[in-house]
């Protein structure tokens, strides 16, 4: 697969150090008609789960034959191991944590390789710091058309991590809330094929703690300014809004506790 | 005229999510060459106002040709139209809820269309996410050379917005502030045209809330560290400042209230 | 020295406003083939020392011939001076408040220039935003390949600001912590060298307010959860961490009063 010359990074690291830019720098100083691109630096600390789901959401609409560079990396340094995948026609560069199953899953993978080349990362690396020394300069080695063979053996058993599923029984869907976004809208697990299997023809009730929804909107607009509704999203997720406000903070909800949260949707 | 290739954003999505990001990877995927510019993805959440106000004030500074993307958009999905405009050599994509409305009424627009041409959006347009759908392709398809006319037909009675409006009576100016910037400085609505009909060769008295400054600054450091000023500053708006300290917590102003506080200007 | 094309921009403008925007945008108008890179825009308000620490972390990571624009900028449109400096084959462009001053004695400057051809600024220069309207222009033309010497004559003596040093005596280092980073970990003054020269073979003992750490560790993993350790950290320096957690909250730390506590070295 020809490379885009596109990178995209996504980090827990923030915005206010100089981490991300670091990255950038490697990468340009080995290719530099690269083009880095931020999908977001603000992942939860730590939060594996939240990187998947944001990979498999974001990178179907980069060009084929970018590479996506993923670093949650609370185990950077220890045992774990390096790995780069081919999957879609897209790259995948990071740690074997678990951060890139989701997407094995859904698309399977061409090739996975565990990174040893060291030739391929910075002369020195450091052992807390693998986006910069390690992924970073892969990333603009395979930008460059290094194939991912050359790199490492393949690698077989990577680490599972599944994102949480929802359960079907009885006519019912329990899911859970997996992430609120910067609007306060509230983005559950559920996704728009499993609503239509439950569904068929009939209107879904929607409840999350003591709040009662029935029906999907198709957008925001469709409920009154201050109300509640529901709607399958443009990730094709269930998702609670307010029209005009925040659904986070509808109904009294604890935003420390919002993430998991049971959704039940029964037919009306 | 000729595109530049450079595709600026500006947005309410904030930083956290992959919104923005999907709109570069839109972008990118038609047109590789284009290079996506961040304004800012951090406008309050729907203010329309305080997006068009970042609009006018910013666009000169980038190349002609450029195409700048403003997606502050409550009523996606709904009735609201979507536009597309070619003004002072720059082109510009949006809802039409009036994000445009300061621009056009200050450049004057030379074309607005009614985007309805659907081969220029995703093939698949969800009805909550315009930005990555529908605005992120037309503009790489602009970038590409497209000409307005061929994505649909003139759109004669745009939304109206104004920006608030400074009035003037009796040899005063009654404006109000319309934003506090990330150092704490007040952004009044009063124009450097507008203070220097009013004055003349008059030193003018600036009072906002129990605050009052006599005469203007030309920079920061005029004042005592910590001591409150007035300047015209540099998108020539009269801005309220501490030097090296934050305005908007001078004189116990509530943050949540500053937005919209009177400021009159008298003559000295 | 050739020029990379990349630019890269050090700000405390914040991720709000237009300010970084507008300073690419000239950019861009200038130089059309520039690739401009973020490396923060959230320095703490006004700290240069933050700055200056950034620059020279960050820095060594990008090509040779990028131009590096620090606008950390109180004194803007005061007496200070503009700069621009040509140091380990790399470019430097912004006020001369001792931002540069911990490069400079790092690496010397083949060339500190006062910028004062009016002709490398944009036409209307204003009294308070020196990095869009001289330091982006500035670092534009030198990414084209204007040379410093046209810029401006030799400045002999730059503004001092040193970084904080850490004190050695009778075999203690006392240093202070100088960053809490987006995880909380606690960046020291205190580099590798120095730890290397006092400790010879012996393990280290180090003291935080009640915090004590006895020896070193590789990585965050090698401390139990939760649990705090010490690391020469990815930019050589000595670290306070807490493996999957945050050092800066462990001890009870008042993150405002957190930036310049005592750190103390021993020998175990």
């Amino acid at each position: 697969m020809k490379p885009s010359g596109i990178i995209t990074l996504l980090t827990d690291f923030g915005l206010s150090d100089p981490y991300g830019a670091m990255m950038k720098g490697v990468i340009l100083s080995i290719n530099p008609n690269a083009h880095p691109v931020d999908i977001s630096h603000q992942v939860r600390t730590g939060s594996i789960i939240q990187a998947s789901g944001i990979i498999l959401d974001a990178f179907p609409f980069f060009p084929k034959g970018t590479v996506h560079v993923g670093v949650v990396d609370p185990g950077v340094g220890g045992e774990r191991r390096l790995l780069a995948i081919e999957a879609n026609d897209h790259f995948f560069v990071g740690p074997d944590n678990g951060i890139f199953w989701p997407l094995i899953q859904k698309y399977r993978a061409d090739r996975i390789v565990q990174l040893i080349e060291t030739r391929y990362f910075l002369p020195h690396v450091t052992r807390t710091f693998h986006g910069r020394d390690v992924f970073a300069p892969v990333s603009a080695h395979i930008s460059l058309g290094v194939g991912l063979e050359e790199m490492g053996p393949p690698l077989e058993d990577p680490i599972q991590a599944d994102l949480p599923r929802p359960r079907l029984s009885e006519g019912l869907i329990q899911g859970q809330i997996v992430h609120v976004d910067h609007f306060g809208n509230l983005i559950t697990n559920i996704g728009r094929k499993e609503l239509e299997d439950l569904l068929g023809t009939s209107r879904p009730v929607i409840e999350v703690g003591a709040l009662l929804i029935e029906g999907l909107s198709q957008t925001y607009g469709d409920a009154e300014e201050g109300q509640p509704l529901a709607l399958i999203n443009s990730s094709d997720m269930l998702e609670i809004a307010v029209n005009l406000g925040r659904a986070s903070r509808y109904a009294g909800f604890d935003q420390e506790e919002i993430i998991g949260m049971v959704v039940t949707v029964g037919k009306g």
